[in-house]
């Protein structure tokens, strides 16, 4: 084993060191948040730091980078208190990866992608999506440490096929090909290797 | 696709909505957390919930849960300011889940499990672990939405196979096995389906 000390870390030229920094937590979810503004226009941008915070109510987080650039998706959940968490598979990951891009608020990243919308009360989800809730704005939490935020939503509804979904409450994620992530750039597929008991002493 | 709503949620039965609540991340981290309380006897917990919140510094976050329970990963971190992440793979996985068992303080999960303290500065690490990292307690911030909190930490130190980090600051986690997981108890590994460019408008 090698050891990455602080200086060996400090060394790094910058985009090594958020390759490898963002590499750190390994296989991460990835979904597509589905914001709109005030006046309407829809926005799609990927997060990787999707979190479960508690089952009840079901709430998730997500963080935020600093907004010292325009950040819409930020805005857009202050804007109008709602958004969507849409889950990718294969058949949409490039679509995905490229809502990435700085595109101007003008311009929708349904329409520079050619995913689709799928309207519902409030929400914005991808219709493509096989997985994907409806999320209500519970609380911003300012994270000192780097400035940067942690968005607080409450699950709302949820999007799923029926048949994969069990009676214990489990969702086939292999079944339906949800996508994972490390660092920027990398996508997997999720091979399930064990299903254990409830462990006891 | 089935819409699951806020009532259908309430309405499922404890575990199952769990079981639900804590899929809907999708694809999640696991790590095994390392502490020693201030008597210095060592304690393992795994946390689903790591999460990047930046990269300069390098910081990572993980969520506990309410302390209505003894937590002794929370109050070890707290007493002593360090904790190591240890990510696992298929040969350490059961023994990992294991640890998730209410042990009493006296007993260490080393001993119960049979993993191996790796031991060094004032980290007790995974021995077993292909990819570990040595953490520093930076802020502890309460999510008051539910009683969780949000542990934050600064890497100190990573270690890893130097064959498994390429010059570009990637890790590669396939060839690691590193694992992941999803709900409370499926296990992933996880397969690469592709590596996208920088995404430009």
């Amino acid at each position: 084993m090698k050891t990455i000390t602080l200086a060996d870390l400090a060394a790094m030229e910058k985009l090594a060191r958020v390759q490898f920094a963002s590499s750190l937590p390994g296989v991460k979810p990835v979904c597509l948040v589905g914001t709109r503004d005030a006046a309407g226009r829809t926005n799609l941008a990927p997060f990787s730091s999707v979190v479960h915070l508690g089952s009840k109510p079901a709430l998730l987080g997500m963080i935020t980078r600093p907004d010292t650039v325009e950040r819409h998706t930020l805005s857009n959940i202050i804007e109008t208190g709602v958004y969507t968490l849409n889950h990718l598979h294969r058949g949409i990951l490039e679509a995905a990866h490229q809502c990435a891009a700085r595109y101007p608020r003008e311009q929708s990243e349904f329409d520079a992608t050619g995913l689709t919308a799928h309207e519902e009360d409030s929400f914005v989800f991808v219709a493509e999506s096989r997985l994907r809730m409806g999320m209500k704005l519970v609380d911003i939490l300012p994270i000192e440490a780097n400035n940067t935020r942690l968005i607080i939503g409450a699950v709302q509804c949820v999007q799923v096929p029926a048949a994969s979904v069990s009676e214990d409450g489990s969702i086939d994620l292999p079944g339906l090909g949800i996508i994972a992530s490390t660092a920027l750039d990398t996508y997997f597929e999720a091979v399930e290797v064990a299903r254990l008991p409830y462990a006891k002493a």
